[in-house]
């Protein structure tokens, strides 16, 4: 564990304007309610003003709106939740893995193993993998045939890569995801269904982060694509061809379904489910729980959620949602009757 | 397998009023449609009595109401239900684990394992964890360096414990099942994502259950908590930094987004979706399918689901929906037009 | 890799009308963009001719009705998707494995193994379990004691299946699938819940495909049930008791709650959700995102999704979804005064 640091120390690495004793010493990171005396903390927005004003913590950043809200030693900066990202790094850094090949992994002849990697019990690297320089492949995770890892990724115990998929530099990827398992390409044969070869492969850039149980399928010909700054969350379900835009985020428990295209920097609310064969554009954010079932051209929000109530009340209401044509004929019947009366007047 | 036990033997041993021969040899629990006639079945419902009826069963649990449904043996008791689930834990108890390492396992040296524990093939426990007595550790299965599980835990095949991570006593883990992955903190930095350290853990209470390729995310800072007793289903997703009540159950497919807090005694039904930083206070029960989008301060039950329809009847009054606020509107100048009439009659 | 076939050659193989020079050459399939001079594809729909004109694929399949939209040489067929499938399966067929097990692999003394059958590094075969002819069980895989897996099944790396299920011949588990967890099975006892024994198993037919990360939990006394050749997506939860008939296809993370029955040849959208104890009759469809509350006794498409749109019309229509029964009920009032009305005039 790096640190301790000085107030002083961390600002001349990491910016921010200095409020209070420039020597106080800071050993870790922690949270407005739980911080120790030893501890910096953020402020996320003004309206947690009585957490901060009875939190213990040795020193707080906050943005200059909230500066004057406490008297602790602070730093000021326009973007606290970033700036307390970057402490929070500070202090726990991620370090290379000590190399290592465990007894018990499997490792095929004619894979490559940077000297630097890592590769723990019971992992089976198979055959023609490539797998990059300080790398760390988790216990009992499988790396398929053919398949590369590039420098710096970790992943997880009990992760599967399926053969000739391309996993990019840096990338993190959790326990139980399983990248380049078939879509679900099936074409009917008289009532039965017929497999479609999936030979297509997943194909991942650098920097991405796949959360734990989240699924990617490989393509069906050509591949499916997550392109570099993707942030996956848990158990999220992206089907054969997508193709997901450069740094676009995606909260867990989403599907997006075959062949749809995922522009960048885009922002997808959990348990959003998206069909398939759509293009959405750059810069498109779509809110939690939204069902997306046709194209969207132009960035923006976009939401679909039925409001949830008590229940007696949403008995009550949820019977007219069946209804909504019938009630939009009476009101046209009633416009009609009243124009007829307005013309009798 | 225990037993068999006669009828009078069950009720000295569980309660309930025996109607019928006290000498009738039960071997299992079976049910209604397929009980054979060594076998005890239950009545969920007046409502089966036509499978009653027809039961081949050896005797029937049954409640008060419905006790002369039939004229098999019978016991009659206040909760059939809770009654049944007792008799059927009498035939198929669980027995601790034959304590064995196996000879495949990976254990770090300073890993504490108790005596009576059972570690199976290729698991790995790594260093400074701790096995609690008569804990089964399932093949394959990872648990973390510094995490802790308590006595008569059970790990299934292919569970992931991350590093510092806590198990309570006779916790009931599925396969697949990742608890402690990081959370989905990120901070943007001129459209490119930060990653926040996740350095909090999962703390769980005892007596949890917790389903197969279910996940419990890592705390940021702080820790994610379940609570005693909490039951969760298959393929949840519980966010960092949340707080499960104790004895709360949470059906499958549910998500629970980060920071949330839910009370004790709750009950969440299938693929419902809870957004994240909301309080939910204790005795809520929330409909499957609902995506609750605010805090919920009184008890009760809480439901938002579409009402699903004839496709053909859906398109016609679907398209109503994002006409609501007009039709509104035009019931609105309905209204004043007929005041304006009825001022001028 | 089989091949390379020539026009000529897979027509007299698959049938189909071929126009264009028979000796033309064929190494793979492709995609309308990207195949190559040596690859064939296929036209899915007429309004992808621009692609089609812009493809060097060395030939094409396509319906009598598109067959002059090109003149490369091309087959003609009534299904293009089904014959496209037969052509990739002919040019990527899947073949048994070589028959071995792996030194790290733990086999129990008395489970059976086919001598064709191939285990890989890691995997665990438990007592009494038998492992059909030509099956191959991915590395780091568990079958449980007593379950039984047909000829010529597929099980990828880190398959889990419990303790005394079947699977039937020719199936495909891909990786993460849990099949056999204990079914959430809960009896409340003043205000604790009491764990009621999952005895049943899970048995699978034949040509069943099983996607990555999806779960199939036991029965609770009686089996769950997968019928002959039912087709599962990624992350799917199927529940206890459950039964599925067969040629039945399910897409990715759909919801099946307990006891629920589900005929033949029906169609589940994705992120469907069913709760239990319902009838669900042959050739249904269900939409994707559709939450299906309630039996359904006719054939035939069902939807209930709440229409997306952007964020500000949605809070704007939204709020009225809430206030559909006043709605109702103001015009149920203006019909009656108009009524009124017309009656004094």
């Amino acid at each position: 564990m790096p640190g301790p640091f000085t107030l002083a120390e961390i600002v001349s690495q990491l910016g921010g304007h200095l409020l209070g004793d420039p020597s106080t010493l800071i050993r870790q990171v922690g949270s407005l309610e739980r911080a120790s005396a030893e501890q910096i903390t953020f402020l996320a927005s003004p309206r947690h003003r009585p957490k901060l004003l009875a939190s213990r913590a040795a020193a707080v950043v906050l943005s200059p709106e909230a500066q004057e809200l406490t008297t602790l030693p602070r730093i000021v900066c326009q973007d606290p939740n970033l700036y307390f990202a970057r402490v929070s790094r500070l202090f726990n850094p991620t370090s290379p893995p000590e190399p290592a090949i465990h007894a018990s992994a499997q490792i095929a002849g004619n894979a490559r193993i940077a000297l630097s990697a890592r590769i723990d019990a019971g992992a089976v690297v198979a055959e023609g993998a490539s797998v990059g320089e300080r790398v760390w492949i988790g216990a009992g995770s499988y790396v398929g045939a053919g398949s590369t890892i590039g420098d710096d990724s970790r992943l997880y115990p009990s992760v599967v890569l399926y053969h000739g998929c391309h996993l990019g530099a840096r990338a993190i990827i959790h326990s139980g995801a399983v990248v380049g398992a078939d879509g679900f390409g099936l074409a009917k044969d008289e009532g039965r269904w017929v497999k479609i070869p999936q030979i297509g492969r997943v194909w991942i850039g650098d920097d991405v982060e796949v959360g734990a149980n989240t699924t990617i399928d490989r393509g069906t010909i050509d591949d499916t694509v997550i392109e570099d700054g993707v942030k996956l969350d848990n158990q999220i379900q992206i089907g054969h061809n997508v193709r997901i835009g450069a740094h676009t985020a995606i909260a867990g428990c989403v599907g997006i379904a075959g062949s749809t295209q995922i522009g960048r920097h885009c922002a997808i609310g959990g348990a959003a489910m998206i069909i398939g064969h759509l293009r959405i554009v750059d810069h498109v954010t779509i809110s939690a729980g939204t069902m997306v079932s046709s194209s969207i051209h132009q960035p923006g929000t976009y939401t679909g959620i039925y409001p949830f109530d008590d229940n007696s009340s949403w008995v009550r209401n949820a019977v007219y949602v069946r209804q909504l044509e019938k009630l939009a004929d009476r009101i046209r019947i009633l416009e009609m009757r009243l124009e007829g009366k307005d013309k009798n007047d």
